[in-house]
């Protein structure tokens, strides 16, 4: 299989942090969002969303949302849970997270971190502090209660929260407010076979940025 | 199972029309978002996040997120296919449903609708436009190659997508120009079994609003 996608965006790390720690071989094709090639015609084939990361099977077919990937990969592994309350349970906060978490902090640190914070966007920047920071209250009673967001075991649920949460700094959001999740992120570091980002990014760069 | 829902919102009605197709017995509880009623210590035990549909199961857990409870209810029926792939083919479009689709449609719906339009909120609903009319071109460019979202067979993608594409008029989007999407919507309203929004409002309210 092929992935197409930015290990520097969260949604798209997501998807390697999953293929390495279930230890599936795959291609990797470097996308650069900002200088347009989400918006070329083949890429459109792949995806008429226009957004990374892609995965292409080896049939052909092509599967775009990093949830839905991770979900693809996941299936009938430790990662994704087979009763049908618990994997509901996965799917209740990666719906969270692309509705009421990545819009706000994964937004806020892409103006402040790809674009360079420009004048003409600080007022959205401002404006997705409340919601980022209410996306992380909720973690946070969660991982008060549970020492994984799903429960007791670490699931692609984690995978898909931890992408952006980790770099939250990045868009300005102050983790020492929310220690349960400060611990979590933690947690998540600890499971065998974790890769951080800027681990993919150095050996990214050593593969001539592909 | 008892859901807290409000029918005339997409999210909810999605449930709902789930819950009857699959003959699903169920009690239902309508909650006002308008009055703040998803605010209350009591909701937010149910669900932190402060947001409609909740189901709330027999044993007294509680799972929201629209789309998550329609993977819960769905599994092991004709509306959610078995195998991997076709699984997370669903899932896809119910994550393009909620980032690049609701986010759209419903808000300018929302503020259209719901909230009558007000001045102050203008600017952000005639911003809403292009991103729903992409997301509409995305499911034309899908209708025009197989019947269904997810292919040849009914799934729960389409309810998902359904809720709020129906009512995308009240939004401000045209669907004259979408043809397959309209062709589509015809289809989905003739599986058995389907109920339209207005008459499950007619019904609400034959229930004194609960």
């Amino acid at each position: 299989m092929k992935v197409f996608g930015d290990i520097a965006s969260g949604n798209c790390y997501k998807v390697k942090l999953t293929l390495e720690q279930l230890g599936i071989a795959h291609e990797w094709a470097h996308v650069n969002i900002v200088q347009g090639e989400t918006r070329t015609e083949n890429f459109l084939c792949l995806n008429p969303n226009g957004k990374i990361p892609v995965l292409v099977l080896d049939s052909g077919e092509a599967l775009s949302e990093s949830n839905a990937i991770l979900n693809y990969l996941a299936a009938g592994t430790p990662l994704l849970p087979a009763g049908r309350l618990e994997r509901a349970r996965v799917l209740e906060w990666q719906f969270f997270e692309q509705y009421s978490h990545e819009p706000y902090i994964a937004v806020a640190r892409f103006i402040n971190k790809y674009l360079g914070m420009p004048e003409a966007r600080r007022a959205e920047y401002e404006a997705k502090q409340a919601g980022g920071r209410k996306a992380l209250g909720v973690m946070e009673r969660q991982l008060a209660l549970t020492p994984f967001l799903a429960g007791d075991r670490y699931t692609i649920a984690d995978i898909s929260l931890y992408a952006y949460t980790h770099v939250a700094h990045e868009g300005g959001f102050d983790l020492a407010d929310f220690p349960a999740v400060g611990a979590w992120l933690a947690r998540v570091r600890s499971q065998p076979g974790h890769v951080t980002m800027e681990k993919f990014l150095q050996l990214n760069e050593g593969i001539g940025g592909n």
